[in-house]
């Protein structure tokens, strides 16, 4: 989902009643980002408080490529990585994630290994459907063990668009707050739907009915249940004890458009790409009673920040003994203060960009290269800015191309080399950076082999379902990573 | 000022509280346009009810070209049409108008010959500093006398920014109101304020104090302007018996970007072109105690609409004897209800584009020309939809270009031409485009004709002020209208 697909953010169609209502109740942030314009990465960076340069959630097979978990990824998160939920076990969390886990699929990297105590969803993202021959079915798991597959067990229609995913990941939040209710104990819910990915899906009662097409319907359906989820805490009584955020993982795949791709507002290209189409994000905070209604912050924020976030509402410190980039946002959130910080834009292990304050610079441009655009393969439709979306990897390394966010958010004018606006924001950016790579140890990377034996073939539980497959030969292998 | 450049339409330095304010208190049109993509024809659309190629304000000097009404035009408003101030009188009305006329500025031209009561304001764009030789500098008129020109005793200062015209028009407006509210007769206040317009200025209150540069404070300058004026009317207790509709009348103006260019959101390249961003424009309609609060409405709305709903809050009806394309929008406004109507998108008399529900079809393409294009005049930076932002004028209306506005608010990805939905689409539009055509009686063309001697030389009160200028001898030529 991208920066632009909520009314609350100018989406036109403006068919996010529930999101704007929640932003209207507590604090949209203008200023929010993802730690990596792809999927396992963020999402990796999420739930470690880390760069995924740093956890291991990137590749080094090419240079600054972006890498994710496909099923035939032999990497996963690292055991010596320490997550959110492992964090908050120790206040007596109880955890969940239903969704997509993204952190890999083998055994070791199973959720409940690293601190979730229960899971309803799947390993990887739902493509397919596939032969079950070449490359099997996604998985889905209740908890430890695999309950069907995507496509066979869990429909999703191709052509017509309709999978009823959502309200299954729906009712297992609604029915999981109840429970810990119950049980008067605290938790620690992720969320993690995969709903707005390619290809995308909504259920029967949201399909056609967004002026969107596909996509709007299953932003709508999204809308809808965080609606049904925050109305739910209120019911409960709870939802003055329980802090809820909102957000998504990367920028809008614009090479999904029109059918399947979302909006990034104003902002230039999309996935795959460090431009602010690639990694802003929409987000918004919803505590009442704590948070003030209808608070809007500008707020450099990131998705690693709700790892620290998280551990001061549950009165616990981060790790000492690792770098950890995400702040406590709740003097932001509360108190309505600004604190002063960067935010960096990574490819693979390149720093491609820097944002501090309103400038960014750009220490490497790339959009996708000529070979993958010549196929069709766009991730900047029908926006094209001289040396800024380039089609080769351009390095500027030694004189950063400038951007003012504020006058030109769309990165369409860099500042003038020869300005002294541009020699006195380079001079503060610069030493940031020098201070970010000083410090950087970077992680084992994780996401540089990939083997057609360990996909799918045969996750625990699958004998009783008779679903076990035969995995082919091991035959590992550089992963391969276009873009 | 662009649909993209108010916090409630996804600015994303959100620096409007007030109109924000506005928009939640009242109802925000997302889908409302303009009448021409330049300023001249627009405003004449709105105070005429009707389109540019009927009310005169068009040129034919060239094919599908924009035109305005510079100081050396020789055309204006026709004293055959009827505007809604003379009709307003009827029902008792006070008239007055603030800021930019732009409908003639020869003396059968004026404002108060034309049905309003009184003027503070200009004939012409705020262009200059001029030489008084060359080409004199514009006029400010208090009702039927000059009272000064810009840059001499209206100080504009072009190196900071820096001018206090907008608190002059808001002071104006405020004093207007009280006035009549002394008086208690109704009153039509058309605050035609020319700010955001190049060259970009704002008080020195406002200076400095937007993340968005000159052009941002500029746009918070009017924000607190509006917020002033509706306090006021709050104040005096006749907000309940005071409609407000806050609009702009073209696209942001994208050639002036970085520093003095805005923003259209989502949107295809901006002012000049009749892509949506040089058409949709922001839309606000508040009416405290009769418009539902946090209201938004998808009608099709346009400037023109502004002239029969304004009648009907009158109580008058519109003239009989001639097409009027505004249409009542005090059904969508109090009833919610949705008018199934049209939108066309013109330059000059050749109709571009037409949208009905959420297809829009371009019957032309051109966004400048070549020649225009390689000097740096680019009415689309860094837009480029292969096809559509177009260097030469291409014809479509064998074949005209479809796209669904829902899907693709940018205008990106046109239908198929094979598509069902393509054809059931276009034979929509084709029966509204020739049924539009088949009644259509274009006006006398007003924008063709230019003349240095027709400049603002000798302004009625001129002599008072000892600012008479010697004019040229006459010259008149065609306009030249590049665009």
């Amino acid at each position: 989902m991208g920066w632009g697909d909520l009314g609350a953010f100018g989406e036109p169609s403006k068919e996010t009643p529930n999101l704007d209502q929640m932003a209207a109740e507590g604090m949209l942030f203008l200023d929010f980002y993802t730690a990596n314009p792809l999927c396992s990465p963020s999402r990796a960076a999420l739930l470690t408080g880390r760069l995924p340069v740093r956890n291991g959630f990137y590749t080094t097979n090419g240079h600054a490529r972006n890498a994710y978990t496909p099923q035939d990824i032999v990497g996963g998160i690292p055991d010596s990585e320490l997550l959110l939920p492992e964090l908050l076990k120790k206040a007596g969390y109880t955890n969940k994630i239903i969704g997509k886990w993204h952190l890999g699929h083998r055994p070791q990297f199973h959720p409940l290994k690293h601190g979730f105590d229960e899971w309803f969803g799947s390993p990887n993202c739902h493509f397919g459907p596939y032969d079950n021959r070449e490359r099997p079915n996604i998985p889905v798991y209740r908890d430890w063990e695999m309950v069907g597959r995507y496509y066979e067990d869990f429909k999703i229609d191709l052509k017509t668009g309709e999978a009823n995913l959502t309200q299954l990941y729906l009712q297992e939040a609604l029915d999981f707050i109840s429970k810990q209710q119950a049980s008067q104990k605290p938790f620690f819910l992720y969320w993690a739907i995969d709903a707005t990915h390619a290809p995308v899906y909504a259920s029967k009662q949201f399909l056609g009915t967004s002026q969107r097409g596909l996509y709007g319907d299953a932003v709508r359906e999204i809308d809808d249940s965080v609606g049904k989820i925050l109305k739910h805490l209120q019911q409960l009584g709870i939802s003055e004890n329980t802090f809820v955020f909102f957000t998504s993982d990367n920028g809008a795949a614009l090479i999904s458009a029109p059918r399947q791709g979302g909006s990034n507002g104003p902002f230039l290209c999309g996935k795959q790409t460090t431009f602010e189409g690639g990694m802003r994000e929409p987000a918004i905070a919803w505590w009442p009673g704590h948070i003030p209604a209808g608070g809007v912050s500008h707020q450099l924020g990131n998705v690693m920040d709700l790892f620290s976030t998280s551990l001061s509402l549950a009165g616990l410190q981060p790790p000492s003994d690792r770098q950890i980039d995400g702040i406590d946002l709740l003097p932001v959130i509360l108190q309505g203060k600004l604190i002063d910080r960067p935010i960096f834009y990574y490819r693979g292990n390149e720093l491609m960009a820097v944002r501090a304050g309103l400038y960014k610079a750009h220490y490497w441009t790339w959009s996708n290269s000529w070979e993958e655009h010549s196929k069709g393969i766009d991730f900047c439709p029908g926006q094209s800015v001289a040396g800024v979306t380039t089609h080769t990897q351009e390095e500027h390394t030694h004189l950063p191309l400038l951007f003012h966010l504020g006058r030109d958010p769309g990165e369409k004018y860099p500042l003038s080399f020869a300005s002294e606006e541009y020699q006195r924001a380079l001079e503060h950016i610069s030493g940031l950076v020098q201070q970010h790579k000083a410090t950087l140890v970077p992680g084992q990377p994780q996401l540089n082999v990939c083997d057609q034996a360990v996909m799918n073939w045969s996750p625990p539980g699958c004998e009783k379902l008779g679903k076990c497959l035969k995995a082919p030969e091991s035959a590992p292998q550089k992963c391969s990573w276009p873009h």
